[in-house]
């Protein structure tokens, strides 16, 4: 659907001043792949005054969202040398007097260079504009996220119905990524997260050598790749047949924060006030020092991107926004739970916040 | 060893100027790893005036080279916030006048907060300082570049012994990358690239759900890190009894090609010229139109680094510099083939370049 590529750069223009003889230069790559519907390596997007082309090193052919060039966008390959640079130099040979660049993604270096090559083009800032169309997502894009969440669950139920005591985290965290794939996914969106005894519960934790062992916490954390959007999950579980009580208990506490930032989700919600949902739950029972600094953030083109959920966070929840809630507490040297899902925020009449991840948050005894 | 670490950053301050009040922050992860031993997430290493702090956001206990930290770098976790601008404040503290930054790794938004946050200090650049540091390795980083290789010789030497026709380009890719893990890898250094047919031979090519097919030439590219360190190896084999004439020739060609740049690789060359070597081989049989912009570059904390073995590359060869010989040929629509070696550069009188990945580059038909 090349046309949603187009749309979409248009509302950059309308609404970032981009046009006339202002230009701007794309080359955070979730952000060139959301404008163009492809982000081959080193590719930059110019928006241009008559023309938008997409420069990179090389053919894009296996990397586009839905494997058709924007044909709105010419492609130019740039051979040996940087895309933005010639991206510069084709913006002031379109007779633009500015050029609008990623500050926040171009290095200094870059930057001088751009402004070197291009001295007459004055060089300005995009801000995060590009990220802030992002944010709210299209039915389209929600498909996406859906059927990468089902590509989730299905990894991890079949995991869950193999047997795990003896195993390494690295290897059931590989196993994990090699059924992502079976499923159909691009690939995990991010580094399998298995940790086992006292590893359970870290946020990020690197998959060890560690073996599972009989009443040891399992803590899972995976997400998945699909036509581009990433989403996750997060699941605790325990293995042996009966939990300890600090582990029920643990559990228990985490899966009401859990509950709460899930139910504190809506539209015109303060981010915020979602954070503060899950984390009071955590925090009034003593476990506020050692939390992680958010309880969630967006996904879509990439694993963490906004709203963020955390108390310094500024801005609304809008329908439509895909977040994680995945509140967690880990107990150095005894481990901790962490319950992650993906959501997509819904007005209460249509039924609310959309649960994408839907793998049973009861605590399994495994 | 932490003094090691501790020697390459006083080599730093010798060779760069850092010293007195001129302190250094160094952002680029694999330059953090290599002055501090580790580089947990978004870590920064300030270089400063009294002592050198290693800025984080979270704890870093699995991501140490050596599974030590250096005990002369004092830790500080920075909770909430970038600490990098963290880094800028403790240098205005230490009393610096200066902090130089890498601002070709640095991006424009961050460069503009350091500036705000320490307006008293002067911010210089570092440029490729720490780059040109890790450019020869020790003999213990030749170690473990040694210990990769045998990791993705043996995983590459297991998939032989496998049936390979039926199956995905995305499977195998996804069963090489697991037996890296199992025989001791970290994980891969970069995607792991497999081509069948018309995909064989194709630089950087994602594995697709193409399925090997007799007749084909299969090309496999994959790389291993061991402690930090990154190697890499790509073969191209035929499947069936015996390949055609085509094939044959193509394979005689690129090999024939590969073994020049092999041959070229000795202390003082130049790295066009090693570039030249195996160039110079396909250009004359008629490829020279479609060739990669490089035939080879520096391998070590990052898989793709100083020196690039290329027609403009700038610098001669010392020796303990590891890099990559890996001409190729793609032909579109047919395939093509690659050869990829990791070798080290020695002197004639220690035997001239040490080959670390010693698979065969006899052309097999499996």
């Amino acid at each position: 659907m090349p046309e949603v590529y187009a749309a979409r750069r248009e509302r950059l223009r309308d609404r970032f001043s981009v046009g006339g003889s202002a230009t701007a230069l794309v080359s955070r790559p979730a952000n060139v792949r959301y404008l163009a519907g492809a982000a081959p390596q080193d590719a930059v997007l110019l928006v241009g005054t008559d023309e938008d082309v997409l420069l990179c090193t090389g053919p894009p052919d296996d990397e586009f969202i839905d494997g058709r060039p924007d044909e709105a966008v010419r492609l130019q390959v740039v051979s040996g040398g940087d895309p933005a640079l010639a991206g510069a130099d084709l913006a002031a040979a379109q007779g633009a007097d500015s050029l609008a660049v990623e500050e926040h993604h171009l290095t200094v270096a870059r930057h001088r260079a751009l402004a070197h090559v291009a001295p007459r083009l004055r060089l300005t800032g995009l801000g995060g504009a590009v990220e802030q169309l992002r944010l709210v997502k299209d039915e389209d894009e929600i498909a996406l996220l859906r059927i990468g969440a089902e590509i989730v669950d299905q990894a991890l139920s079949e995991l869950l119905e193999s047997i795990l005591v003896g195993r390494t985290e690295r290897h059931l965290a590989l196993e994990l990524e090699r059924r992502l794939i079976d499923h159909g996914a691009d690939g995990p969106a991010f580094t399998t997260s298995v940790g086992t005894g006292p590893n359970s519960g870290r946020p990020g934790h690197r998959p060890t050598d560690r073996r599972v062992e009989e009443g040891d916490f399992l803590s899972v954390c995976l997400g998945a790749t699909y036509r581009g959007y990433r989403c996750e999950i997060g699941r605790t579980f325990v293995i042996g047949t009966s939990p300890a009580d600090w582990q029920i208990e643990l559990y228990d506490l985490v899966f009401a924060a859990q509950r709460a930032g899930r139910q504190a989700l809506a539209p015109g919600a303060a981010c915020r006030d979602v954070d503060r949902a899950a984390r009071q739950v955590l925090d009034s029972a003593g476990y506020g020092g050692g939390l992680a600094p958010s309880t969630g953030h967006g996904v879509g083109l990439e694993i963490d991107e906004d709203p963020q959920l955390a108390p310094t966070a500024m801005g609304k929840l809008d329908a439509c926004v895909p977040v994680t809630v995945e509140p967690g507490v880990h107990l150095p040297g005894r481990g901790g739970v962490r319950i992650d899902d993906t959501l997509v925020v819904r007005p209460e009449a249509d039924g609310g916040p959309e649960l994408l991840t839907i793998t049973t948050k009861e605590l399994l005894a495994l």
